[in-house]
């Protein structure tokens, strides 16, 4: 079976999986994420004021503003509010995520990289705004990321909000999202890719973010490192399910659904875990992760709900 | 007369200017310079190590170990050293200065941007690495920056290292270096444009990274906001200065003394002091921005004479 590393360790993620159906059973996901969703939208809203010179205030906010699940701002208020801090304190990390997140986008469908030209349904930045401005609302958004947590955190341990930040720096560079996308490009085209080159790009690309985004959350209410490192747990099962799906769905889902082109990875000849996999034994990995993903909240109980619903979530979405 | 932002508002900036030619005369800028490189030389070749995905550490240290004044990390140590700080406390701050300058250099030379073949003497790192990790090259140094700052700085109070961020960040984002760049990308080719606009894109262009580099190492020891204030007025003098010098050079110097091809700016039609005012009355100018800045170390005395004799330096260098 995969292994969202050391998560594999442990044997038995969920002693009572039933139960955890039933709790989830009472929590309504649906009204939580767009409540959620909401108060994202509206942060990241105000975050950017257009001033001269305004074109790379519009380019910026055209991809920040551009709908998306908002997951990774998400995650990162429900850890806070579940390790026993607030919405308040987690808010402007919950935006520099989304910040980061949307840079990689504008990046990755250059021209130069994967030349994407539409992205949530709409043309990518690139494609309205010119290569040279795309690059730039990477840059702009990326240096914003780190200087909005820094000036609009309010409430939390100066201590802390510094390792948020090397987190934050942390999952973006070589040591994250960009090794991920490095070793993506290398292996476009290899058709004998090996899983642990796949488990790579992905734990890199997408899991690195996403564990930023969910241990942050834990970090700027200043939880204990037992905490610290269920939450971890927690994050690198659910970031590799994540990914999983997301190759099934590229494979399964409409343009409407996705509103991005679909097929592309068949198209590129990119090594995917269908490709290694199939797609049943694809979403049987991916439910398997999700359940250790579970596992890991166990000692939190109810307050837990959010996390576990969205891990449920991760594979049961369309999109 | 031009001015730099506040700068101007102050009428004979230094009260004996021939006293100052004394002291300068007497601390040898020449061996300073030498010893600060290599300390931030060193720093900066510990600051990266090579593992897997080897391509991108490769690509970002082909950039960042290649050469160059190191002016902005200098600053920083002098600034930290000047207001009672340590060189050890502001080390991780030059170096992430520097990476973040790196990045900057990398996505300007860009095909998509200024597209130059050549930087520093050496094949700009999208056309040895390919234009995809060049990008990447950036984004990872670009959020490395942080992490490092954030990661190996001690002795600094918590509050006054996120401050340190904040500025970074905001020299960087769309309100310093990506805002500057934006206009400058704009008004290529314009061949009547306002001094007003020329100001904008060189005190975020270049300015703004130079300001924080100093105004970064006083907060890092503590300053007060009247040493914060002055050291900012030093700054944004220098700033200009250097730009002007910078642009009088493209003109004056060969492709030996620059590393890079010159006479760029001609070439592509860009608006410079020069081509507003002539070579004669650009060095004038910079030099009475020279003289600006010293004046802002008055109540330094002594302490102050690496910073008096690089703002002479930059009038006087050849590259």
């Amino acid at each position: 079976m995969i292994s969202a590393d050391q998560a594999s360790s442990t044997s038995s993620p969920v002693a009572n999986p039933s139960a955890t159906d039933t709790v989830n059973r009472d929590f309504d996901l649906g009204r939580y994420l767009q409540e959620r969703r909401e108060q994202v939208e509206s942060a990241l809203h105000s975050s950017i004021t257009v001033v001269y010179p305004e074109k790379i205030y519009e380019a910026m906010r055209y991809s920040l503003l551009a709908g998306g699940k908002r997951l990774r701002p998400i995650l990162c208020l429900a850890t806070c509010e579940l390790t026993g801090g607030t919405l308040e304190m987690a808010m402007p990390t919950a935006c520099a995520l989304e910040m980061i997140h949307t840079m990689s986008l504008i990046h990755d469908d250059l021209p130069a990289m994967d030349n994407d030209d539409y992205r949530r349904g709409k043309l990518t930045n690139h494609k309205v705004f010119g290569d040279d401005i795309a690059i730039l609302a990477g840059d702009g958004l990326l240096a914003y990321a780190f200087e909005y947590v820094a000036v609009h955190t309010q409430g939390v341990a100066p201590e802390r909000l510094l390792k948020v930040v090397a987190r934050l720096g942390h999952a973006v560079a070589a040591t994250g999202l960009v090794g991920g996308q490095v070793v993506d490009l290398d292996s476009e085209g290899e058709t004998d890719i090996t899983l642990e080159k796949l488990n790579f790009i992905h734990t890199h690309k997408t899991g690195a973010l996403l564990e930023a985004s969910v241990v942050s959350g834990a970090e700027l209410s200043s939880a204990d490192s037992e905490t610290l490192k269920q939450l971890t747990r927690y994050a690198r099962n659910i970031g590799l399910a994540f990914q999983i799906i997301d190759d099934v769905l590229d494979i399964t889902a409409t343009y409407e659904e996705l509103g991005k082109t679909a097929g592309k990875d068949l198209q590129a000849q990119k090594a995917t875990y269908p490709s290694l996999w199939g797609i049943d034994e694809s979403r049987r990995q991916a439910q398997a992760l999700v359940q250790e993903a579970k596992g890991a909240l166990a000692e939190f109980g109810d307050k837990a709900l959010p996390l576990m619903a969205i891990a449920d979530y991760i594979t049961a979405r369309k999109s």
